[in-house]
């Protein structure tokens, strides 16, 4: 067997850079003398299974490039979560095309397909090198500084809410902006850098790894409110209470329009609506807005971050780097080695697998509300360059004539 | 009385150049030696009958530059829409302040009240000049070919309906996208220059110009995702039954959850919620997403049209240069004179003033679901320079072993 082809697929969530991951991968194993054919799997392991395959070798080095620069997933992806059996399935196609090397771009779930495929190979003594490729917008992998897309991500949420602010300036009352983000609250966090000005907004930040205690959010919203005649929040998709239910089923419980149960609290507006509802009729503020990011922070054309996708580009590569001279499966994780420089090492696959990582303590304020210096100097660098700026009147108030 | 005193205010939802506006009007009014200071009044009228005017006659020129680069309304914005009485208190202000020309940057509100203003001044025999610079995300002012602001808050549709295609053709199913726009359209008719690919989204199209029937939608729906696998739907916020009742409305009265009247359905994710529910409900189509773009598309921070900034940057000064050598009031519009290029013509206040401009119906495709070529036409040189490309993977696809 000639163990001279390659294999890659994209799974989970779409990203902004997750195309640089899979071109780095591709051309990089194009220079390998090794490597005469490289497919890849339309829909993540759905198309494995399928046999939907194609010749990335075919494809010339320009259009891969401008398909490196265009965001969410040119293969195609797929949500889903592979058991043994669906592994087995995988591995029996992989064994038929006689591929080498399997890649695969993705979170959490994916690097466990891969770790299974990989221990399915070698209980089968079939020579196969299984690497994951790490991405996801929520940051959540544990032994990566960062992972590739959370930047990108990050750099959207920063832009809304700094333009969110100004609108709010502007017109002033409350604004809700609800980010996604389950059990990690890093994208949320990152709303905080949107601040130039002492009193820039976000005023308010609610992540999941704090218990959200409707009263208590009620108060700092009142006390902001008061102080500054406005109130800009970033509430986290995935808050919830101290006994972990989310906040939106506990909402919805309380008003009627939603006693009936019926109602999909996720991917949908219900949260933010459900917030605003509760700052009017408790507060008694007119104007209370909210939005919710939903696919528009991970899927928005243009907004990205350029360190983002030298790193993805960087993963994809050394990812083909490792299997090709590493003589080990495992996932690629990024290291930070400087302020601001990263590297890449190959972790093993049980380490990130089905994993989850949160915010660590240093991150999050006393307040609960609000980030630490030590998140700022963490994401500054992630944003990338060219990151828009604001700026204000200055002009001194002239004196009244009428009303002095 | 000396008449050397401009105030400039601006009012209505902020833009992504509304500041453009500002300081091209406030550094162009600088040039004259005619006027020796430049006022401007802090959130709208409300700022003027409060007397809380700032002296940007004190501002550098550098942060003029800064501000101007800044999308929200800088001097702040106000909902007020001003009667004869508001009016009167308005211009017993500019009276006490000497002031001798007032500009102020706005939509259709706005330009009433200029024209208000600029009647009781004739009336009391007061020589002031009373300008009216044209601002507004909807496109809706009467006799402009567009609107400054509104080719911006389309290039962030444009890239977020491009985006959402791309994540949606990764990870199939129907997207819904809300854009804003009670009466007028064009923003959400803009979203047909997210397409590059003969099959790229959004398919489906709805505008308030045309009645939007349920059924009918539901059908066209159903026709995309049986025909590609999956459907893109840009709706805008004020689509509306032949009645005229907006279909949020008609939506909830049909569900449970909102059967008790006390939803308000405007400002949330409602309608893109129910919207979604009835294609869940009836086509029994699993996955199924909807984004409501909120603030989000008229505040983000970094999508702006180069083309915009500077046109917005030009009503502004050629605002000035009309009260200073045009001898009459009006309202500054924007006429297309090339394939592309523009020029400004003072038009009469009462021409502007409370009217409502729709899309014409040569831009809607016979269907009432897409664009015409002309609409095209018209929209694509306002997006401006540096617009994101996507691009596709065109490798070939490999031969099956296992299932040929």
């Amino acid at each position: 067997m000639a163990m001279n082809k390659i294999l890659i697929a994209q799974g989970g969530g779409p990203t902004a850079v997750i195309n640089q991951s899979l071109v780095g991968a591709v051309l990089e194993a194009r220079r390998f003398r090794q490597i005469d054919w490289v497919y890849g799997a339309r829909h993540g392991v759905r198309g494995i299974v399928n046999e939907d395959l194609v010749d990335l070798t075919q494809e010339t080095s320009a259009n891969l490039e401008r398909v490196a620069a265009t965001p969410a997933s040119a293969l195609g992806s797929t949500r889903d979560k592979p058991d043994i059996a669906y592994c087995q399935e995988i591995f029996k196609v992989l064994r038929a095309h006689e591929i080498g090397q399997f890649f695969y771009i993705g979170g959490n779930d994916s690097s466990d397909t891969v770790r299974i495929v990989s221990e399915e190979a070698r209980k089968a003594g079939y020579p196969l090198r299984c690497m994951h490729i790490p991405k996801t917008i929520d940051n959540d992998l544990v032994g990566n500084d960062h992972t590739p897309g959370f930047p990108s991500a990050a750099r959207f949420v920063v832009q809304a809410f700094a333009g969110a602010n100004l609108d709010n300036a502007a017109l002033p009352g409350v604004y809700v902006g609800v980010v996604m983000g389950r059990h990690a609250g890093f994208l949320t966090a990152a709303s905080a850098l949107a601040r130039q000005f002492a009193d820039d907004g976000p005023h308010l930040i609610y992540v999941p790894e704090r218990d959200f205690v409707i009263e208590r959010f009620l108060a700092d919203v009142k006390a902001t409110y008061d102080r500054l005649g406005r109130c800009i929040i970033a509430v986290s998709e995935g808050i919830h209470d101290a006994s972990g239910a989310p906040i939106a089923t506990q909402l919805a419980k309380t008003v009627e329009r939603d006693a009936h149960g019926n109602v999909q609290l996720s991917g949908t507006g219900a949260l933010a609506d459900l917030l605003c509802d509760q700052i009017k009729d408790q507060l008694k503020i007119k104007r209370v807005r909210g939005d919710t990011f939903g696919y528009l922070q991970r899927s928005f054309l243009g907004c990205v971050s350029d360190v983002d996708q030298r790193e993805a580009r960087e993963a994809g590569e050394r990812a083909v780097q490792f299997a090709m001279w590493g003589g080990r499966d495992g996932s690629v994780a990024i290291k930070r080695t400087g302020r601001y420089a990263v590297d890449y090492e190959l972790v093993a696959l049980d380490s990130v697998a089905g994993k989850t990582r949160v915010m660590e303590d240093e991150l999050i304020a006393g307040s609960g509300t609000d980030v630490t210096d030590a998140f700022r100097a963490y994401l500054q660098p992630l944003l990338g360059s060219g990151m828009p700026e604001t700026h204000r009147l200055r002009a001194p108030a002239v004196e009244k004539v009428l009303k002095k």
